[in-house]
């Protein structure tokens, strides 16, 4: 019986050319969390599911999603669902661990809930934090890492970004009520992707009072135009006017670091209830063609320490950053531009020996090289090249081999050329 | 409570020294795997388990190791083994897939067995293959790939190879009954780790005829000077014969390529019972100082096709590389030399502002840059940064502010300079 081939729902395979982009994305964050001090950590996607369920972690919500399983030793295992809890466990399993700790990593992390556009089960997360640092400095360094990460991959983004301490003296100023605030911080998470209207709207339909709507909408209507400016000669209250100062402190090294004009104060931004104490950013691109963000992040000084229980204060910034959005946004703008690497595709026309003798004297000398290896006639060999988006292929002919020559031909133009084997490597590098 | 952190059983973290390093090996093999023409796949973690589990994929000792669990829509879920499985159901589930198809995957496996040294429950796999090539040019270019990778990672390595073919006319022709055709291979495939008298010593303790072992021995005894020529001169059968005539094609295409001196030929190498159908190779350290090989594959014509059990033929060549065990043959020989990438510790001394704008001047002209941000001691920061081994730090006190300069401390020499800001840019780059 011929076997039922599938894959799970929330799960796929990424095919090469896709796969190469993604890894392209992968090597540039790689490269750009390292220019900024952060060194690579690896965890375990298995870990004991009382170590990832522990009530300081995910929280109960994300409980319902993990998935759980017992290895043969009848220990109750849990996959991660995410590279937070993991960095906290070896933060508090390393007590020598020299502070400030600067990791990133980059892993699959697994979730068993709804499946949507951009929402798989198992999916990459690429994440960086920090661990021991009270200053705002780290949320300017990760905003300008971030404004690094897109410059390289060619997207206009820009980070917006806020101060939960400045969030919450809002909220007090316009009289909302207890009860209601967690429901009108959500709303009000909401403006980047549904505008003052939607936002309004929704508050609404929340019942929340017509007066404190309006101190809300007064506040709304400032727009992105310095509401710095307007929260310092209105604050009205002690949270409102730590976050201020904050912001301030914050506003001046991105200025410093020459990149204000990539940044929007969003007095409204929360990045939702549980973790953040500080400073959020979130990452969109700036002609909205996607709505949701590339990235984010903030400060959560009262995670780890909660997670570990300890008593000891961890201080602690991250950012995370969306391998598949970064891809569908790429794709989106044209910017994947799948180009294969291979340089040239050697194709022996009964001359098998000779030609994997060039194709390693090319790789010796630098050259990324495939060899046609089934025999197949010429046409078919080139229809290959072609598709695979070779730029050049050598055919080497028994002639062209008797009188110490190649057949170079460029599948772009359609240009042939007999170069002498001698003078080829020279040739071949001029043309690279 | 305190929460009691720990790892399962054949699982760890990796801290980043240790990490750095692996990320290496894992880069050095990406780049040379695209040098050869192969491109990356990306597979997914959890599986159907009767994909997984299918006959023709693992067979029943690896189905004892596979973790299973079911999610919340009740489907039976495998997490993958190995990235050969995942690789064949690419290959059944895209008809379409041109071939030759060439790819390679590094990624995360799974195995609830013993845990030894060398020996974790989750590991990293990182594989290549090939399916559809039947000519051993396929075979001669993974060989001189390996030799690649590990020429660059700096390991003096040797490839034994064999086929398959010749060790089965090898048997035939020692009389081994057919009962006990599969021990025979079992003990002989161990010489490499055990040598001949420990090979001799397990076939006697297995029970195995003295004439048969006589015969054996006579084989041995031949080393490695010119096999081939003995087997071609004194063929028996016609297995020998096709395994002689596909190791000569090989040896002329190794020779071709220039590496005959990183090879040898084993007649006894086998690489287990149940996958392979004619070449084998196996990496080893030269000077033996680990025993175990640090990489190995070969022809496996029958394995996909099995596995899809669609009628058609899928003749293919893989080889894996173990990371884990390439971190420890670097380790061993002082390979690994972890150090830093960053160039330079930048430490303000009430000077955040000048430090930030500095440090991102830094980064724009491609340098490595961390920053001090806990406001502690000079001394501290200093000690921060031997222990980073990071070369240089650069301190930024207000005085040299006011004059326009910074102070350069080589942290290998001790050595301090105070230089000009704006010559400094020139002044790193001749020091980087």
């Amino acid at each position: 019986m011929e076997l039922k081939l599938r894959n799970l729902k929330g799960t796929k395979d990424y095919l090469p050319e896709e796969q190469y982009i993604r890894n392209k994305i992968r090597k540039t964050l790689e490269n750009t969390f390292e220019k900024y001090g952060y060194l690579p950590l690896e965890t375990p996607i298995l870990n004991y599911y009382d170590v990832m369920a522990s009530k300081y972690a995910g929280g109960a919500e994300i409980l319902k999603e993990v998935y759980k399983l017992s290895d043969q030793g009848g220990r109750e295992i849990a996959l991660r669902y995410d590279l937070t809890v993991p960095f906290a466990k070896v933060v508090g399993m390393n007590p020598n661990l020299r502070l400030p700790f600067k990791r990133y990593e980059i892993g699959k992390v697994f979730r068993d809930g709804p499946v949507k556009t951009g929402r798989n089960r198992e999916f990459t997360q690429c994440d960086v934090d920090m661990v021991g640092v009270k200053s705002v400095m780290a949320e300017a360094e990760y905003i300008a890492m971030a404004v690094e990460v897109f410059d390289k991959l060619g997207l206009d983004v820009y980070v917006s970004y806020n101060n939960r301490k400045l969030l919450s003296g809002i909220i007090m100023s316009a009289d909302v009520e207890e009860t209601r605030v967690n429901d009108v911080i959500l709303s009000l998470d909401k403006i980047e992707k549904i505008g003052e209207d939607g936002v309004c709207q929704e508050l609404i339909e929340k019942g929340i009072d017509d007066e404190v709507i309006d101190n809300l909408l007064s506040i709304l209507k400032l727009g992105t135009d310095n509401p710095l400016k307007y929260f310092k000669n209105n604050c009205s209250n002690e949270a409102m006017a730590e976050g201020v100062k904050e912001l301030e402190e914050l506003g001046a090294y991105l200025d410093a670091m020459g990149i204000t004009s990539k940044t929007r104060l969003n007095p409204f931004l929360a990045r939702g209830l549980d973790i953040y104490t500080g400073t959020v950013f979130e990452i969109f691109l700036s002609d909205g063609s996607i709505t949701s963000s590339l990235g984010g992040g903030g400060r959560y000084d009262r995670i780890i320490g909660g997670f570990l229980n300890n008593g000891i204060e961890y201080p602690a910034v991250g950012i995370s950053f969306g391998l598949d959005v970064i891809y569908t946004a790429m794709s989106m703008q044209n910017k994947e531009n799948f180009k294969s690497p291979i340089d040239f595709y050697l194709i022996p026309m009964g001359t098998e020996i000779e030609t994997m003798k060039l194709a390693q004297k090319l790789r010796t000398n630098g050259f990324y090289v495939d060899v046609e290896m089934t025999g197949r006639k010429l046409r078919k060999s080139l229809d290959y090249a072609n598709k695979e988006r070779i730029p050049y292929v050598i055919i080497m002919g028994e002639e062209e081999i008797k009188a110490q020559t190649v057949k170079l031909k460029n599948m772009g133009s359609g240009e042939e050329e007999t170069i002498a084997v001698e003078e080829l490597i020279d040739y071949l590098k001029s043309k690279i």
